[in-house]
Formats: structure tokens, C-alpha cells, sequence
């Protein structure tokens, strides 16, 4: 079960803008994790920010990301410095009766904190595990797990979920008065889906080899996890 | 026409991983720009990173964002300060034998500089109708374009695609010559797919109103613009 806590904004996780779209709770947050594939990890390296996309995946209020020990990005978020991970799903174009009330429907999730790298080989295993629940639930079963030797070249990052803004805009254009009286220009929302496509098998999988389940039946997650 | 010319990596734009996904070519830098919504700005506030997501538009080698005035992410991207932009698409999960070469397939395009705002209201019109063009082509022309007032509220900012790099990664998944060998697990990949659902007119749109070819005709873009 999940246990949902009012999400705990501090100075630079509060919203100085359009705090109507402010969802400031942790359902929402969990749905905007668990429902993308790519988080982008800011981090300050050589006084210049570096944004860097990367698979995730979320533990209760852990999120666990993962990459290679010989990454300099990599090693310089392990040193504890601050991060902001940021997750962005579009919804849909809104189109107005002005080009300036033009918006998108979105659901983001920005995060706050200071990543850990996962030394215990346990932890280790379990943030691999979550990762690959999120990012191909079924594969741990399915798939070789990881030797020695993969898991010694592999990084697992740990980050707090404490500090942590959504920010949702949904539904229909915002128009100005004079636009909705005397405007004749359409307005409303193109939406924008994520959808999966057929699976393709890889040139080395046996001619007419089934695809498993967990592949062939995947549908995308809008429902939070534990 | 495009000028097409090498990318020009510096030591922060150059890939010190995977150097094989480095297609260092300013078509690929086009393409993925031209095909997402969403950028994800960084930037250095109050000693911390903040990662923002936006809409955006390219004009050749320029990228414009916009913002609102009163937004401190964008005051202080508007003071020169460096800035990293973000712009990543999922294009399939992809499934190994292994856990541990399981991956995505995506493209991401990562540019380093220093934003500037632009002042001059000729080149501040452009930037907008670069961005309203990007993000909902044929809206400028359909829809009633900014006036004063709406102009001083938005702040736009550019900057320029000099110091980018653009990774890819796609195909199937790369598997350890002893899974290859014998392996039984099923490897391949899952396509995931951006697409247009049905637009839905607002409610203050007269019932019948057609939904113009601009809107009702729209594809997603794959080819770059000039």
C-alpha cells in the first residue's frame, strides 16, 4: 500500500508561478514517476549545469537511478552534491483563440535532494531490481540476472523523494474575454498519447518463438505502485 | 535549405561514454529537436540545480524558449548565465537476455551555452512565431497573434546550438556471447510510439465548428525544418 504524505515544499521546490496547477500531493507525484521512462538529472560539473537523461525507477519514496561507474556525470552525482531530477510527461497542445494563451497539458515531477551511491550489495541489487520492474516489469524473471562482473561496472544512485514539486495543467484552453465574445478561431486540445508498439523480436531469437507475456501484453502504467 | 556542418563538441559536449552513439551530425541535431515538445532547461540557481521543462522552437542554429517575465528560473536564465538544454525521445524499451543489457532506445540532444534575452521587438515577434510554429504549426496564422501587452508580459530567450552533441541509440539489444550462446530468454524490442489522439474542441467553440486542417491534419514531425 502506498502511504500518501502531503509532499513537503521547501524554498526552491515551492512554486513561485501558476500555483494553481500545483497538484501538492504524492499520489499525483507517484503517477508521474511510475508512468515515464526518463527522468533528466541536472547537476552542476565544472561550474556548468549538465542535464542528463536516464531510466529510473521508484521505491516508495526512494527513486533509484542507475549508470556506468566510468561516467564522470555519474561520479559526480555519487559524491553527494545536489541534483534535480525532473520527469515530464505531454499530454496535449492547447491551442487558444490567441497565440498567446497557446499552452500544453503536462503532468512534471521535480525532485530536490543530494544522491547517495548504493554501496550494500543488497541495496544494490534490490534499486536494480526496482529499475527494472519500472522500465521492463518482468524481465528480472524472465532474463539473466545480474553476474559479479555486471554488477562491479554498474553505479546505482539513491535519492529521497522528500523534496518534491508536480506541477499538472489539464483540460481546455484559457481564453481572454474579448477572444471568447468576438473570437471565430478554433480552440481546444490536440492530445498526445505514448503508446507501445508490436514487439520485434531480435535477429537471434528462434523464427516463431512466442513473445512472453510481460512484452507482448504490456500496457502502460497510469496506476502508482507501492 | 539546410547548412548542414559537424557538430563542434567541446570538452563538456563531448561524449566520454558510448562514444559510438555520438552521431556528430547537425541533421541528427535537427531531427530530434524538431520532432519533441519538450526541452528540459538547467541552470544554476542559489548554488543548486534546477532542471525545468518548456516548449521551444529552432530557427537554423538558434533555439528559442520562452517564459514568463515574473518567473525566477527565467530571470535568471535571461542574465548570461550558463544554461544546459535537454531534448530526449524514448523511441522502445529494449529487451536482452540479460537484465543487465536491457536499454532503451531513444535520441537526445544536449546543448551548452549561455541564453540571452532577446531585447529587439522585431526579433522577439520571430522568436515567438519560431516557437507557436514549432509547437502548433499554423496557429500563428489562424489565431490572434500577441499584442503589447500580452509581448511585455513573455520573456523570450535565446540561444545558440554551437556547442551541442546528439546521441542515439537504437536497434536491437546487444547480448553477452553466452546468453547469445545459451540463452533461452526471449530479446527484442518494444517500439513506444508518440501519436495525436482526436482533437477536442473547447467548450466555448460553437457545436459543428470544424476543426481546421492545421489541427485535424497535423503529423508528427520526422523531417527537420530549415
Amino acid at each position: 500500500m502506498t502511504q500518501s504524505a502531503p509532499l513537503s515544499p521547501t524554498a526552491r521546490s515551492t512554486l513561485t508561478r501558476k500555483k494553481d496547477r500545483a497538484a501538492q500531493d504524492r499520489t499525483a507525484l507517484y503517477q508521474v514517476l511510475d508512468e515515464a521512462f526518463v527522468c533528466h538529472v541536472g547537476l552542476v560539473l565544472h561550474d556548468s549545469p549538465v542535464v542528463v537523461p536516464t531510466g529510473y525507477g521508484r521505491d516508495g519514496d526512494t527513486l533509484y537511478v542507475h549508470g556506468s561507474t566510468g561516467s564522470g556525470n555519474v561520479r559526480q552525482a555519487a559524491q553527494g552534491v545536489d541534483v534535480c531530477v525532473t520527469v515530464t510527461i505531454v499530454d496535449g497542445i492547447v491551442y487558444a483563440r490567441s497565440v498567446n494563451n497557446h499552452s500544453m497539458n503536462y503532468r512534471s515531477a521535480v525532485v530536490h535532494g543530494r544522491a547517495h551511491q548504493v554501496t550494500d550489495p543488497a541495496e544494490k541489487l534490490h534499486g536494480l531490481w526496482v529499475l527494472t520492474r519500472h522500465l521492463s516489469p518482468g524481465s528480472w524473471e524472465h532474463a539473466r540476472e545480474p553476474n559479479a562482473r555486471e554488477l562491479a561496472a554498474v553505479a546505482v544512485l539513491s535519492l529521497d523523494l522528500t523534496e518534491a514539486s508536480v506541477k499538472v495543467r489539464s483540460g481546455e484552453p484559457v481564453d481572454e474575454p474579448e477572444d471568447l465574445a468576438h473570437g471565430t478561431a478554433w480552440a481546444g486540445v490536440l492530445p498526445v498519447r505514448t503508446m507501445f508498439g508490436e514487439p520485434e523480436s531480435a535477429s537471434y531469437v528462434p523464427a516463431g518463438a512466442a513473445v512472453p507475456g510481460h512484452v507482448a501484453g504490456r500496457t502502460l502504467s497510469r496506476e502508482p505502485g507501492r
